[in-house]
C-alpha cells in the first residue's frame, strides 16, 4: 500500500495546459516554411550555404536540436507541420484544406457544415484535365465564376457558398442536415485524365455525395462555354472540429503574422488573432513591431523558403533565408525576448517538395542554454542540447524558456 | 491469418517489470538533488565548474545523456522528479504533499485517510498572515502545540492527528467514513492576506470540508493568545491509494539513504527499505557501506546541491558536487559494481529555483558503453550515447547495465 494515485491522465500535452501562467517574458515562434533540407556528397543544405550572422550569433548564445514535425519518416503537409508546432500533436488532430480554406478567406463554418478546397480547372472536349489550375486565373475572374454558380444552381435540400479564395483557389461550403465529410477528392491531381467522381467512403456520406454530384453537374453545364475555368475540382472535404484553443490553452495573448490565407486560417481555427500582410518579410516585422507591445506570443510565418524549396531552387531558398537573417535585429529592436527559429517541415531544393527530413530548431533568449555552438545548421543543430524531438515538445520548451509554466507537482 | 497477435497491452513501464530477474550486479542510484544547471554566455554550468576527477574518470568509462524528469518544458516538483528517476511516469502517478510527509514522520496513513501539509504560522490581530512559517519555531514547540490541539479540538464525526515534522512543518491526517481529499490548500502563498478557507472541489468533499473547518476555527481559539504559531496552513491534501511497490515492479532488494524526511518518505511510500541520517553525505556512504551487502539496489539522495542552488549559491553548489566526487572511490569500494549518476531535476543557481532543463546523467559498469568522453557536464552529456530522454527509461537502462533484465520475446 502506499499514497500514490494515479494522476487524472495527464499527457505531456496536457499538463503544459496545466502548468501555462498568464505571466512571463515576450515570445516569438519564427516559423520560415519548409526550413529543413539535407546536405549531399556534393555540398551543405541551403541553411549551411546561407549566409546568416545573425541567426549563427544567436545559435552561439542560444540552444540547437532537430524536431521531427510528425515522427520518424513522416513527410507532413503544411497543416499537420503547423499543429506541431503548437503544440498539438499532429495524429491526434487534423484540419482538412477545405476547413483551412474556409478559415483563411474569414468564412465561419458552422458544425455540420462539409468545406472543400475548390481548384477552378480547364477541361477539354472530351472533358480531360488539361490545366488543374485553368491558367492560375485572377481572382476576379473566379469570382464571378462563384456568383454565377451561386446564383443558378438549385439544390434538392442543402444550402451552398462558392467563394474565391486567391488566383484559381477557391472554397466549397454546403450547409444541411446531416452532411458527412467521408468523401473522396474529385482532383486526381493529374492532368490528361477526367475529374474522378464524387464517392461517399462511407454509407452516412451518400446524401453529401449526391449533392456534390448536384453542384459538378450544373455547373458543367453552366461553364461549358468558357474557354478557362470551365469546372471545379475538390479536394480534402472537411468539417469543422472544435479545436482548442492556443490563447487558452497556453495562457497567452496569441498573434499570429503571415501573408499566405493558409496561415493565417490555422492561426485563426485556433483562436489567434491574425494580421495577414502582402508578401514581404520585412512588412512581418513592420507589424511585429507594431503589434508586439500588446501580445505575449507571436507566431510569424515566412513563406519565401518553401516556394523556393518546392521549385527546387536552391538558391533562391538561401537568399530568402538570408532575407529573414538580416531582419532578425529588428526582431529583437521590437522587443521579442524569447524566440524559436524552426520550419514546419523540411523542404529540401534537391527534392522540389516537403520531405520527412528532421528540422533545424534554435531557440534563444529567456532561461534557454548557451550551447556555444558555432551557428545555425542541420550539422551544428544535431550537436545541440535541445536533441532531436518531435514537433510537439517545442512550444513548451519556448514557454518554458520565457518563464510561463510553473512547477509539476509537489 | 498470420502467427502475430497484439501483446497484452505492454508498455514501457510494465514491459520492465516483465523482464526484471532477481539477479545481478549491485546497482546504486545516486540523486544529486537539482544537479543540472546550463551554460551562459558568460560562464559554464556548476557541474561544469567542479572539479570532479572521480565523476570524469567514470564518465570515460561510463555512458553520458540527459534526462527530462517530466517531459520536455516541465518543471518538476521533488515528488514527481523522483518517481520519474524510480520509473514511474509522473504524469500517472502522483504524490501529495500530505502523503509525502506521512510517509517521512512514519505516520502510516490507512485507506480512506486524508493528509494535509501543515505549515504553523502567525496571523496579526486581523487575521492576515504575517508569516508562513511562524519564525521557523522550534520543533518542540510545533510538538506542544500538535499535543494541544489534539486534547482540546473535538469533532463531530472523525478521528484526526496533529505531528509536528521539522520546524515549522507538521501533518494533519483526517480519520473517518467518507472523507475525500478534494480540497483546496488554505496555505495563500503569500503574506498579508487571510489564509483561505477550506473549499471543497466536488461536492464529496463538502463533509471533509466541515470537518477541516472545525478543527481551524477551534484552533484558532486555542492558539489565540501565542505570539507566533497561532494559527495552521493547510496545503497538499491526499489520501492513499494502492500501488506497485518498487521492490516487487523491479524484483530488487532496495534499499534508499536519505537525510531529508520527504525523501525518506518516497522511498517508504514506494517499498524501499529506508534509513535516515543526519545530513551529512559522508554518513550516507558510510551507511552504504554498511547496508550494501544486504541490498541489490540502493538509491542514495544528496540534498546539498539543490538547497545551494535554490539559494542562487552558484560556489556552494560547486562545493557540494565536488563534495560528493570526493566520496566516489568510498561508494566503489564499498561494493557498488553499476551506478546511475543523476538528478532529480535541475536547479540552476541563476534561476535559485527547480528548472526545465534537462538533467546530466552517467551510467557507469557492468554492461554501459564507455563513451570515452572527457568528463561529466552538460556539454559532454549532450555527446554522450544515452542521448536524451525521459528519466522514466533511466531505470530500465540502470537495471540492464547490472544484468537484471532478461529478454523480451521468442
Amino acid at each position: 500500500m502506499s499514497s500514490m494515485s494515479p494522476a487524472p491522465t495527464l499527457t505531456a500535452e496536457t499538463v503544459v495546459t496545466e502548468m501555462a501562467r498568464p505571466e512571463g517574458k515576450k515570445a516569438l515562434l519564427l516559423v520560415m516554411d519548409g526550413l529543413g533540407g539535407y546536405r549531399t556528397a556534393e555540398r551543405g543544405s541551403e541553411l549551411t550555404e546561407a549566409s546568416t550572422p545573425n541567426l549563427d550569433r544567436l545559435a552561439g548564445e542560444g540552444s540547437l536540436g532537430l524536431h521531427d514535425p510528425v515522427t520518424r519518416g513522416i513527410t507532413p503537409g503544411s497543416g499537420a507541420g503547423h499543429l506541431g508546432l503548437f503544440g498539438y500533436d499532429p495524429l491526434s488532430y487534423e484540419i482538412g484544406r477545405g476547413a483551412l480554406s474556409a478559415a483563411g478567406i474569414g468564412f465561419e463554418l458552422l458544425p455540420g457544415d462539409v468545406a472543400a478546397r475548390v481548384n477552378f480547372c480547364t477541361l477539354d472536349a472530351e472533358g480531360m484535365i488539361t490545366d488543374r489550375r485553368a491558367g492560375r486565373l485572377p481572382t476576379e475572374e473566379a469570382a464571378a465564376i462563384c456568383e454565377l454558380l451561386m446564383r443558378e444552381i438549385k439544390l434538392d435540400e442543402a444550402e451552398f457558398f462558392l467563394q474565391p479564395e486567391r488566383e484559381h483557389r477557391g472554397l466549397l461550403v454546403l450547409r444541411g442536415k446531416g452532411l458527412e465529410k467521408d468523401l473522396n477528392d474529385t482532383d486526381p491531381q493529374v492532368t490528361g485524365v477526367a475529374p474522378f467522381e464524387p464517392q461517399a467512403r462511407t454509407p452516412e456520406a451518400r446524401g453529401t455525395e449526391t449533392l456534390v454530384k448536384q453542384i459538378l453537374d450544373q455547373a458543367r453545364s453552366l461553364l461549358a462555354d468558357r474557354e478557362r475555368g470551365n469546372f471545379l475540382l475538390l479536394r480534402g472535404f472537411d468539417s469543422v472540429k472544435d479545436m482548442p484553443s492556443f490563447p487558452l490553452r497556453y495562457r497567452v495573448k496569441a498573434l499570429a503574422i503571415a501573408a499566405y490565407p493558409m496561415y493565417v486560417g490555422i492561426s485563426r481555427l485556433l483562436g489567434f488573432e491574425t494580421h495577414q500582410v502582402e508578401g514581404a518579410a520585412k512588412e512581418e516585422v513592420d507589424a511585429l513591431a507594431e503589434l508586439l507591445p500588446e501580445h505575449d506570443f507571436v507566431f510569424m510565418h515566412i513563406k519565401k523558403t518553401d516556394s523556393a524549396g518546392e521549385d527546387g531552387d536552391f538558391e533562391r531558398k538561401v537568399e530568402a533565408i538570408e532575407e529573414v537573417d538580416a531582419l532578425i535585429p529588428r526582431m529583437l529592436e521590437a522587443g521579442v525576448e524569447v524566440m524559436a527559429v524552426t520550419g514546419d517541415h523540411s523542404t529540401p531544393a534537391q527534392m522540389a517538395a516537403h520531405s520527412w527530413h528532421p528540422v533545424p530548431v534554435l531557440l534563444w533568449g529567456g532561461t534557454a542554454a548557451a550551447d556555444g555552438l558555432g551557428g545555425f545548421d542541420e550539422v551544428y543543430c544535431r550537436q545541440g542540447s535541445l536533441g532531436r524531438f518531435e514537433a510537439k515538445h517545442l512550444l513548451p520548451q519556448l514557454l518554458a524558456a520565457a518563464g510561463r509554466l510553473t512547477k509539476y507537482g509537489a
